[in-house]
Order: C-alpha cells, then sequence, then structure tokens
C-alpha cells in the first residue's frame, strides 16, 4: 500500500554532514530530477503548502531543506546568504545528490542563486518565487507601515500574520490566504517549532548583506546560465516586484510570469497554476527557458 | 479533403461595412471562441508568422484584421488608436461576431486596450504582445540610434530590416529572425501590398497620440476586468518592456510573461511556447487570468 506522496503525512527526516544535522523532508517519485526547495524567512518545513509541494510531487522527487539553526536542524542561522548556501551544499553533499533542480521562494531564493553561482554543475533549472537579485531594493522592510501594522497587530495570531503579509489586501487574495493558512494547518504530527526572534534577526541581517553590491550592479546574474523560471505577484509588499524585473531582464536565460492580485505567496494563491507552470518548465529539455 | 488551416493557404476576403471595404483572412475551428488578431505597425496579414496563427487555428478561428488604409483594405489609415478601433469595431460588425477573444500585438495591442473599453461586452479575453498602455514611455521611437542605424541601412531589403528591429542582437535571437522571416515568405499568392511611408506616418501620429494620458496615468486600465495575458521579450527596443510591467500592475486581472534573449517579436522567437502559453490561457474559463 502506498500513500499518496504529500508534505501533510512525510516524515521529517534528518541527516547529519560536517557536525550538523539537518531536518529535511523528502517524497515523491517520478522522471523528473529532484526539486530542491528552499524556503523564505523564519520558514519551517511545515510552512511548504501541500497544494504546491504534492502536485510536484507527482513527478519527481521533492526535497523540503531546513537550514541551519531553523525548525529541528541543529546550528545556528548564518547571517549571510553566503553561510546559508554553504548549508545546502553541505546538505546535498550528504545526501549525494549530483544534480537536481532547485525552487527557491524569497530568501530561499537568493539561496538558490548563490548556490547555482557556487556549484553551477549540480544544478539543472531553477524556479525564483518572490525573490531579488542581490543589489535589489525593496527586500524585506518589515518596518514599512504596509506591513509593520500587521507585525504589531496582536489580535493577528500564528499564521494569521502569514495571510495578511504574503497576499494582497483584496477580498479575493485574502480568501486564498485563508485557504492556505487551513492547508498549512492539515499536517497535524511531527511538526517543527515555530521560529523565534534570534532566527529573524540572522535572517534580517542577511537580507540587509545582500542589497549591497560591488561592481556593476546585477553583473554577477550573467554567470548563471541555468534556465530559470521568475515568479511574482505584481503587488508584493515584502520583496517589490521589480526585483523579479531585474532578475529577468539581468539572467540571461528566465522566463518571468508575474500574478494579478497577489502579493509574496503568489505560489500559494495560484497553487495550481503555479504548479502546472512549474511542471511544464521543469519538464523541459530545452536550452531556452522558454517553455 | 481538408488544408490544414494556415495563413500560408487562406484565402484574403474581404468584407464591405459603412463605406469601407476591409480585408482579412478568417481560418482555422475548434471549441475555443474566434481569436481576432490586430497587426502590429505597419504590418499587413502577411506579418502574421503562420507559426503562432496556425497552432492557434487548430483550437479556434483564428481572425486577421487588416485596418482601414492598409494592404488591399479601403480608406485612411487614422491617425489615433480610437480612430483604429472605430474601424475595427466595424469589421466585427460587418461579420455579425457578437463575442470573441483578442490578441494585440504592438499597435494592435493598443487597439486591442481601447476595444475592450468601447465595447467590453464583446470580449472574453485578451492577449497584449509586445504593447503599451496609454501613458507609456519609449514606445516606437526609430530615431532611437539602436533603430534608427537598421531603418537606414540600405543593405538590409525587404523583411530583412524586421529580423534586426524585432529581435535581439544575439546569435540566437537573430537566427530565430531569420527563421520567423523565412515563415513570412512561405505565402506565395494572394498576399497583401506593402506598407509605404504614409500608413508609416499615419500610424506614428497614433503612437505619439497615445503617449499622451491626462488625470491618473494608467487609471483606465482600471476598467478593463477581461483577464489579460501581456506577453514581452525583456530586451524590446520598440516599446520597451516597462511598458507591459506597467500592464500587468495596473490591469487587474493580467498576468504577465516575458521572454529572454528577445525583443519586439518575442512571440515568433518563441512560437511553440507562445502558443502553447495562449492555447492554455485561451481555454481557460477562471475568472481569474492565472492559468
Amino acid at each position: 500500500m502506498t500513500t499518496k506522496a504529500s508534505n501533510i503525512t512525510a516524515p521529517t527526516q534528518f541527516i547529519a554532514v560536517k557536525g550538523e544535522r539537518y531536518a529535511y523532508r523528502r517524497f515523491g517519485a517520478g522522471p523528473g530530477l529532484p526539486l530542491l526547495c528552499l524556503q523564505h524567512f523564519t520558514g519551517t518545513l511545515d510552512n511548504w503548502d501541500p497544494a504546491v509541494t504534492d502536485p510536484l510531487a507527482a513527478g519527481r522527487e521533492v526535497i523540503l531543506f531546513e537550514s541551519a539553526g531553523v525548525g529541528r536542524s541543529s546550528g545556528v542561522v548564518p547571517e549571510t546568504i553566503a553561510g546559508m548556501t554553504a548549508h545546502a551544499l553541505a546538505f546535498l553533499d550528504g545526501l549525494g545528490l549530483k544534480v537536481c533542480d532547485v525552487l527557491g521562494f524569497s530568501l530561499g531564493g537568493m539561496v538558490a542563486q548563490q548556490m547555482v553561482q557556487d556549484r553551477p554543475s549540480v544544478f539543472r533549472r531553477m524556479i525564483l518565487v518572490g525573490t531579488a537579485p542581490r543589489g535589489g531594493e525593496d527586500i524585506m522592510h518589515l518596518e514599512k507601515p504596509v506591513l509593520a501594522k500587521h507585525l504589531a497587530d496582536p489580535t493577528l495570531k500564528g499564521y494569521k500574520v502569514l495571510q495578511k503579509i504574503f497576499f494582497a489586501p483584496t477580498q479575493t487574495s485574502q480568501a486564498a490566504g485563508a485557504a492556505f493558512i487551513e492547508r498549512l494547518m492539515q499536517r497535524k504530527q511531527d511538526r517543527e517549532p515555530v521560529s523565534g526572534p534570534e532566527i529573524a534577526q540572522a535572517q534580517m541581517a542577511a537580507f540587509r548583506e545582500w542589497d549591497r553590491f560591488s561592481a556593476e550592479r546585477f553583473a554577477d546574474l550573467r554567470n548563471i546560465k541555468q534556465p530559470t523560471l521568475v515568479v511574482n505577484g505584481v503587488h508584493d509588499e515584502m520583496i517589490a516586484v521589480r526585483n523579479s524585473y531585474w532578475l529577468s531582464e539581468n539572467l540571461p536565460n528566465a522566463v518571468l510570469l508575474t500574478y494579478p492580485d497577489s502579493g509574496h505567496g503568489s505560489l500559494f494563491q495560484f497553487p495550481e497554476s503555479f504548479t502546472r507552470q512549474a511542471t511544464a518548465f521543469l519538464a523541459s529539455g530545452a536550452s531556452s527557458a522558454a517553455y
């Protein structure tokens, strides 16, 4: 008897590499390469929406990675994207994974960009959602009134704040946000501990370091040869959509897809569309990112 | 015996409406609504790439429209988008078409935007490629050196100039441009006369009028409720890609898709991808543009 591969039920696993113990989940099967999924600011394995992971797991192994210092992974949260990248690469080494695709969301999209630059031979195709290039702008400024008002609202408990800040302030987007939160709560057992302020502070330091660039802005993106799919909601207040424009204009081989009526969590607002598009993109063996 | 529906072989037809005689081609069949296709600056019916029209015609009627004063259509080229819109609406009235989808490329995309505002009930879904909203910027400034050098080059005969200005200056994009030109030449008979300078001048006046806006910039886009797919090449020198960003950010219900390594003619550079995406978009009956 087999159970449907799902982030609702996939057991959390652990792997020891170079003195750390990383938590992860690995589920699904199919003809595709394994898809490494890199998570957002303060997100744990439990923040991956099953409506996104599970359709992708129908065609490949999905590997959700918990970076150092987050959830039940050991260690300290690095204060740079480079530090997080080193952990993610150590994790791949631990798994013995020689080639894969990668999906990075928000903070995870920055780690994905750094990974493909540090180890280009490992990665075939890349999906970057709600993220920014090094040297981007309007990246995770939680002090912005439009975000701060929700973060400071004592009536918003637990995931309710995610519904506010990941989705646009329209009825339709907020309803999609409520459905997203319900899906995150479908996993009842073997959940990760929720991230505290120390994790947030270290990751925020990494965002601020990622703001800085030297020499020619965005020139580093030209070295990324992987076909890339860039995705964003047009009303993203957490990482402004113009960062996705810069990614698609400066990566040599990137298709951009933006969604209406949506913010940072566009992939969770339109999981059917997103997984259909991502599946088509990942299924392509073309040299061009166009799919 | 049936012949494959194709812009290579579809006969040019004529319809008389309100004192004008419009040239058009109508071919294809299938479950989809008819797709009205509106053409670019100086383009005739012969400028529709069969690699784009024919796959679309496999699922619906494709209707290519020649506006007044272009090709073998009678009349005078209007110097405003509103004037061209009136001709296109008269044409639809002449056909007795009560509901359809619309694909507007470049100049045609501006006419499409005006049509859906003037007659919202006729149009179900809209595809806008390489175009701009009223009040956009960097729209068809052929005096820009990057364009002018090709337009003034005496060695570029006929469609060869299109290859230069519709495609990016890379080997891959130029090769795609050469293939596009070959496809345009596959139609051997019943071709339209090539547009002369009077047509160009009148259409250019319409671009300059479209630059202007009153009151709040892009506010008119909020009245367009049709699910819309916006498409552009990221290196479009004829109508800068930021115009597509403005469209997708200000239309209430638009998905944006941009292509790498491509310019104004991105749909002709990636016809397999474009027609696959357009077909999926048009096949959707969802209220959201996400597909």
